[in-house]
């Protein structure tokens, strides 16, 4: 059976918990999931993605056997330098997310955990060619990934914020992090329109990549 | 187990045959494969286009409680339409499958089964707003999906074509076909580029949106 | 003299009345507008675009021999296809009016009869790569065609939308349907900037080309 | 009788008279055909371009009552303070060609006469923002306007570049200059696609807007 | 030492003068600041930037021997006929400000002087291939460039619309006139993102390509 | 006087030198190059581009009182990381190098060293929002930093590619290397068309930074 490596960045053990869960219905390859111990709990500042990243091309060295491999953070660590490392899939979940999300739906928007990360999102976009496609990115004011996943509070401030991205002409939203899983149907029931989990469609472009 | 009807829009069995050897290693739900009766062999031509959505359609609207539909020609026809007629996520395999090369690398190529379907694609992928990373598209000189996948003839010329789309730049490949996944592999380990198929793309995607 | 057929893809003969009443002004070709019998009254959904594209093709095909060929519905059904059957000039009234709009100012503004039609028209702009170009696109609230172009109050809610268009940047309007030529000079009288009716756009444009 | 003021911005008289038979068909509108004197017989370098701009706009204060104007010169000079000079339609025959290209396909090219000419369409097409339809541009070399539609050799080249356009992805044509009238129905017969007038396609959208 | 020519289009000593002070500190070649009689005091109309361009080229003609030219007015008049008429430098504050914004920070904001000149920026910024790294321009409701750089009651808008643009996503701003630096660094101060003044950008640009 | 740190990110005392000597004519501030021990001697892989962002960061953070920073490698590794640990201006060589690029004509070309560095460059070029006026970009078969600014077989190599980006269109060409300069003057004249040294150019711009 082939193995897909989900590597967590960050050091979080919840993170990671939260990541088997949202993978646990994927059936057809072998998903391990792991984090990184001498990362920091949260991926915040760009420093922290810069050390995650090289944190991250370590792992990937360290198990060059595994048949695909996904960056499970929105700011997508390393990515550019874990493909020049291997050459088996590599996928990053802002990206997945994203492109999952336009194959869902024509336009698409962005809920993103806090401010200061949208600005990072906008220069992604920009260099992955889809900013024509972007209905409009807000963001929940500065929350974790676990609240996200996890917190009725927050739960709300999505559900308002996935209103306004509708009503700008999003078909199909992406929560801009690794752990609203839990959350993915309840929204997508909410709203009426798709919502997509990045850790999932990454996972599922990845299985489709080795299943292939 | 979820449901996912994969909908080949022409008549030929042998296509659907040939979508249903593609997802033979996909796990986790149900795929059905069918095909159009009343279609043409093939979809050739702009109105055979629209006659096929249309039948497409009206399949969609005889099966409304499948969990996902993936359209199988990379024509696409139909894909608006289908979206105003399901809530459930409908996936084309001409998107599903520049998508996902997306997430597999910067640049990207489509190789088309002949020069006529090159500005119906042009027209797509500036709809889709991907043009900025379109490396290329080059045509095999006008072969069928079903040679695409099964001719060593086709093969050579197949090969022929990726290289020359990896020396302008792409990094991923796309066939422009339903019918390719015989030689996905073969072609990907030829050129040591990802090559992508749209039909398990599509599929992958798919999948993704049901277990999610 | 050339004869330039231009096509209601719909029932309705109080709008293929219009038409002529549109084009009333126009010499140099004889226009014939026609409707078409076994379509809806008011083309609304996607099948009915895509139903009307094809019963527009069977009067191309039933008709060869003119000289041009307007399609009269500003969701421009079957345009490509129709393109595929006669190397005539086939003019759809959405791109005439937008593409007219762009020779007449720097950035345009839509005027939409719902809600609905804008992620239509979304993905036809960005297929015909004017985007840039959009001021915006803002909607009446769903009113039909015949009423965009006779009724007052309907006229009135025109006048604002236009207003803010302006203030947008937008210096042409394009009504997007096929009905507003009784209201055209008005209201680019009562905005001061241009007001490009379609029909009357793609008649110019068709002219142009029969007579060049 | 509606009056549309056509102006050669250069003071070739068989420049202007060329106009007169590009429009002897065009009926509906007068069309007054004018050059001017103090110009150069020819507008080459940005210079003449810029003199050429105020001396048409002298010429457009002087007669403000025309319906409308055409500046009929492939460089647009002094289309934008045309436009702040009056409220009446001021069409640019580059501007008017290439949207008119943009009518009747999907991409198009352009035929210029020399290669210094080039680098400015280029500037003017991506301030149009329509370069993602631009299949190619090429040169005759540099030639005459006058050369464009009356030589034969030139008219050899000028099919040898269509042809070279037209496999480039090129559906429709622009030569980039004035007096290419006389030769544009048998470059259209030769090369099976539409072949645009710049003059009848900015005379076309003139009569249209004084029609509505 | 390398001269540099800094033209003022306009006739206004205060302006000329206040190039001067904005380029004050800069060493290592000699600033010539000069103004155009014959002009007008303020650039305000299409026409007067047309006129403009030609004054200017007929100063870099009448001294061919600088090393490099900076146009000094936010119209950037005449710059490409200047460019066609030496293979010396030429630098436009327009494109320098705007250029030199890009290297501070991803995005960018514009500060007009009054609502007119937005849509010739717009257009100017749309040809420069910029537009998709504009966070927003807005107006100061019409007020002289001398008054952008003296005035407190000026200043105050400034500081508001400033804010409002950052708020938008900019973080980096350009003053959208020659006579802003007096303020710059009170602005960059007061909102924490850059503040680029066009006259020393264009300026700084010029100096590194003559010492270059 | 303001001072300007200009960092190496590699450990190569000879492209250290180079920078000293690329920017011994500028006056008005004073510039530290230095170059970071630990660092390879090259920048070569996506890792090295990785490693050296974070040496470069520790190396602001350790002197955080410089009124400027330079990143001199083509690369920019770290640009976004060491604009979110200082205030101050950061420049990153290759933005600067092609911002500068386009004050000095429409198009730009790029000369990069090496084949593998191109990618590299067009992503970071759709990042940047320039793509619609790029020309071309060729790269010299792989040759070092330093050889580019002192080999004469290089310079051939090098004057032969300049041609070419000269006739696709290219205005003004940027080597994609930290050590051009001692051969920038005799490649513009050698050309006839702007050549930027990229060193130079975020030199000048942090110059007009810290001066204004």
């Amino acid at each position: 059976m082939k193995r897909i490596l989900v590597i967590n960045p960050n050091s979080s053990a919840v993170v990671t918990a939260g990541l088997g869960t949202a993978l646990a219905g994927f059936q057809g390859a072998q998903f391990d999931c792991i984090d990184i111990a001498q990362s920091p709990a949260t991926i915040m500042t760009e420093e922290d993605v810069a050390r995650a990243g090289l944190a991250l091309a370590e792992r990937i060295k360290a198990d060059p056997e595994a048949d695909a491999y996904v960056i499970a953070c929105f700011s997508d660590p390393g990515l550019d330098m874990a493909r020049s490392l291997t050459a088996r899939p590599v996928i990053g979940i802002q990206e997945a997310g994203i492109l999952t999300a336009l194959a869902r739906a024509d336009r698409f928007g962005i809920i993103a955990l806090g401010p200061k990360s949208i600005p990072r999102h906008m220069r992604k976009m920009r260099m992955m060619g889809v900013l024509d496609r972007l209905a409009g990115e807000m963001d929940l004011g500065g929350v974790s990934a676990e609240d996200a996943g996890t917190s009725d509070e927050v739960y709300a401030r999505t559900l308002a914020v996935g209103r306004k991205l509708r009503d700008m002409g999003a078909g199909a939203l992406v929560p801009g992090c690794a752990g609203f899983a839990p959350r993915r149907a309840q929204l997508e029931s909410d709203l009426g329109i798709a919502v997509v989990d990045p850790v999932q469609a990454a996972a599922a472009i990845a299985l489709g990549a080795v299943l292939g």
